[in-house]
């Protein structure tokens, strides 16, 4: 079950000037930096009043990030959603007909767990599944 | 101040099939649907966990929605953030050097008062700010 939008991914071009604007605009200074090699992203997170807001930029040129900005430009990159349980989550939009880029969940930014959906199957919206990972995972 | 993500907006082609598509992802059908002939738009709105989703149409060839959609494709098409005093937001904003689509306040959707941000003053995302309409207004 999807429980909140949990954070809104952004792709930016140059992370240090996106944050200078990203504090002015929602009045705090990001709270965490994340570098997630295996995505080719350098992340950074802030507060949107009680919701999160993440910025990404590319850390190489076959990142997911720089292909995104090549061809849609700089902007909202995916919408993250919070679910109770990933796994479940992840068979029930499968037999609702939705196209997984993860069929198994994986380890993303912030401690978590996390699925995506092909666009194609969303209207055009990269969608984000995650779950707060625990000791066990 | 920003409160928390109000909604995200998605730009869709055609409102019936997108309905029946988010209606599968969110597990819920939506829950009010609006037109704002003014700006050209046929809404729909679904509840994301506590959260929300706009869904918008274009009513005619020159909507804002149309003019989107032919230039990025169907997507995400703006970020809205609840905000306490709107009037003292857009002054702020305006300060730190943001471009303000709306230097006054509008009418919007669901009862909100509404400005939008210039995407080439923030990153290439279209910011909404909306603060509940009261019936001094």
């Amino acid at each position: 079950m999807i429980t909140k939008i949990e954070h809104i991914g952004i792709a930016v071009k140059d992370i240090k000037e996106s944050n200078k604007l990203f504090e002015k605009l929602l009045g705090k200074p990001y709270y965490k930096t994340e570098t997630v090699e295996s995505e080719g992203v350098k992340t950074a997170f802030f507060e949107a009043g009680t919701d999160k807001i993440e910025l990404l930029e590319a850390t190489c040129e076959d990142s997911p990030i720089a292909k995104f900005i090549s061809k849609k430009g700089v902007g909202v990159h995916h919408i993250a959603f919070e679910v109770d349980d990933i796994v479940l989550e992840i068979k029930r939009l499968q037999k609702e007909g939705f196209k997984m880029l993860n069929e198994t969940p994986k380890k993303g930014a912030d401690n978590k767990l996390v699925a995506f959906l092909h666009p194609k199957s969303t209207n055009g919206v990269l969608i984000e599944l995650c779950q707060e990972r625990t000791n066990k995972e």
